[in-house]
């Protein structure tokens, strides 16, 4: 997905004619003062001014500004399909280990730990059953191990270090080698000074397509949300808001999305306008699926959910943990949108 | 629901005959000391003693001194029901947004930003597939806008400034209309700096019973539960206790609750020696209900739970992080009760 | 179950013929560094290092130690079954409140409040429908009463002061009596100044089997985890990683695990290697029992799941709020491991 400004993206979804004021179509604000934006020559500069002594039309503009610069380009992109090769039957991952530094919004680099130079790092996607093998290569300063959560697999593959292999240190590698079970959207991560290691980056999806597909209810797209809150801030995909990715669905679509929380904290995501149909816990099946429109995400859970983008427009999807999405300066964040085109 | 004095309600619960204490019956606590409470001479002036050095019997008083003052008077009471207006077939409510001053618990009046004067604001009911329109007067200092959180609506009224409407600046005001839907319990707040300004109480509930209520589980009361954790404390629809008002049953009834969490924190509501029955999640009737007395409510959901009150008595109800509900100075917070009559 | 040391255990289970590490079979871990812990000469005694500045040979030798030191002995064992005396019909049970020290992990040794002398207090485990007394003493030096959280009793029998019952104080006793119900996974727990109390140690399970065994799943061996987080640091079962107990299982056996939060925080726990089938949600069984491997605790809640333990090794079982669990340091905190025998 090609994505330059959000204005494109309001475009491509045929919703705006004259700009994306024009939505409002019954509602109607009306103010006895001028509306600030409809007069505001002042630059898009950020002001240095004390937030908690803005006046109203600062506060606004800060608003608009985080508004219109939605999704705003940033270098770096996570959650890239992770190519691999074949030996004999074995699919054959690679994973190096790198210290980076991370764009997470326009202007904001964080220093990082990433798998293959992204955060999140690589999707590894296999099908239930298959023999799997990742090389991983430490290049960073310290040691670490890879944990690949939510997989069921022979002990000495479980990457804890001291307890299950010895930690990789710098320049070392080590090879993993299991076979992919049990189906479902699972997640690696380093197990090894993780609080920092992961709040820094060393984290990815990892998804086990059932062999059986009919095992899963049916989509038309699917998205990963990756949720974390170390040093780099409340991250979606490794970006602050406004340099989330939208998701993005034609009207009636249904919409897969898999959620998984990398962070230290509890995320409860709201999307307005839509239920969420549940379906599966940390890769399981529900026994029955249920509705809601705020999804609870712990450290360490999966969630899967089916939106059926039935009405279109742009839809804020947000961490509703307020602080974590909102400020005086506008939004920031756990902050994205589901973007349904007519 | 008048309500004066905590010993009023006892009194009309038929349980107290000469005091509180009375209560116990099998139980009985003897001390080798005199206990603090039956020679305490002392006022009730809350103390200045630094609260790490009071000795038990000081620590006694102020916990005693709660309980007692439950439920507290205090100024302001959220929750009451909107009156509206008809337009041809549609419902018309208006809301105005304020800055007040707001009672939590007796003397402490602290900043509000409020919906028609009250905290939480008023609630607005109506039938599912009722045509809504609601005037929104804002005459704060500040912009806003409401979003109706958990109602599925055109995008244009979903309330999230410079996404689908115009904030509403000081002075104006906008006109949200919609179809409501879907049945149940969800709410509305400000989308706008809403950190702060839900914080400060720009929220309400919005529920929307179903057009068949044979869709619901029978219920003899209903009672709502809003909590909140921004500047104004920990508080259950806009008071702290000893000012939160009790939920009142006589014995076998069956009790509604409705809870709704606008704060930015987890709050796991603990009612002592009941079940509840869970039947519904943001709204949506769960697939089986399922039962507990410890109910987490996360950000942004709500849940809709039965209480059969087959046991008289006075059941303490609180958030179960006890540093949300209790202090060596005795309880406060997020702690209430449910008064089962005889 | 007596443990002595980490090594012993794994010796005990079968897996280990030189060590650890060779538990490492398909997997290799290779350094173009020497690998720290092959030429660490240094001593074991802890490093007054700031860890940020830590070298990483230091910082993999202080992770080493921690496991190597798991499980560590430390004075003191919690969760212990308590006895009783029969009168008449009735079971009767003591305990008695004292101010301890406590000792959580080796050499650190905590100011605590206690049950009997040990955090958590005994196990008070009786069958659905027995009749109940539990006389509780107070020798602390501060008022006291005991909740029994998640029991559904006469309300002069539920532990809150000044509402249900006078405090108990310094020398003073109170004798609850009651019917014991529901079955399940329950609690008991101070209800004064409790944030402060039950944060330093006054807690325990009260765990009420069914009268009819059928009503629950069948399982091999079943282990508490008792979650708390208040000024002893982060703990299971009142110890804190490395001296918290392992679980042990024969291959193949199904191990039933109580959880219950005595804690402020919420705890997703999160086991390496296998799914918890969850089948009881505060005692009360689910509707349908469903598949996790993490599982959130919140304050006040309890959970009941059946672990397969089909997969031999020792596989880490921790809080996955990274921070609970893990820092530079190594492990601490809220971590064990289930060991799984050959």
């Amino acid at each position: 997905m090609a994505v330059e400004t959000r204005r494109d993206f309001i475009k491509a979804a045929g919703l705006v004619t004259g700009g994306l004021m024009v939505l409002g179509i019954t509602g109607c604000a009306t103010g006895t003062k001028q509306d600030s934006h409809d007069n505001d020559n002042t630059s898009h500069t950020p002001s240095t001014t004390d937030p908690g002594s803005m006046d109203w039309q600062e506060m606004d503009r800060h608003h608009r500004e985080g508004i219109e610069a939605f999704p705003a380009a940033t270098e770096g992109k996570g959650n890239q399909l992770l190519p691999y090769t074949m030996d004999g039957d074995v699919k054959v991952f690679e994973l190096t280990c790198t210290e980076i530094e991370w764009e997470t919004q326009p202007g904001k680099k964080v220093r990082a730990m990433a798998y293959n130079g992204t955060v999140p790092g690589p999707v590894i996607r296999v099908t239930e059953g298959d023999k799997v093998r990742i090389i991983v290569k430490n290049e960073m300063k310290e040691s670490t191990a890879v944990h690949w959560h939510g997989l069921r697999l022979p002990n000495n593959m479980d990457g804890v270090p001291f307890i299950t292999q010895d930690p990789i240190p710098p320049g070392g590698s080590f090879t993993y080698e299991f076979v992919a079970k049990p189906a479902g959207t699972h997640m690696y991560h380093s197990h090894h000074n993780s609080t920092e290691q992961v709040g820094l980056g060393l984290l990815g999806a990892f998804i086990i397509d059932p062999k059986d597909p009919a095992a899963e209810p049916a989509y038309d797209r699917e998205y990963l949300i990756v949720l974390n809150d170390g040093t780099h801030g409340y991250t979606i995909n490794g970006k602050s808001f406004p340099a989330t990715e939208p998701l993005v669905a034609k009207k009636g679509e249904r919409v897969r999305i898999r959620f998984m929380n990398q962070g230290v904290m509890y995320h409860p995501m709201h999307l307005h306008g839509f239920a969420f149909e549940v379906f599966a816990r940390d890769g399981y099946p529900l026994p029955q699926p249920f509705l809601c429109d705020t999804l609870s995400i712990a450290p360490g859970e999966r969630w899967d959910a089916i939106v059926v983008a039935d009405e279109p427009g742009v839809w804020a999807f947000h961490c509703h943990i307020l602080s974590h999405a909102e400020s005086r300066m506008g939004m920031y964040g756990m902050v994205t949108a589901l973007i349904v085109e007519e």
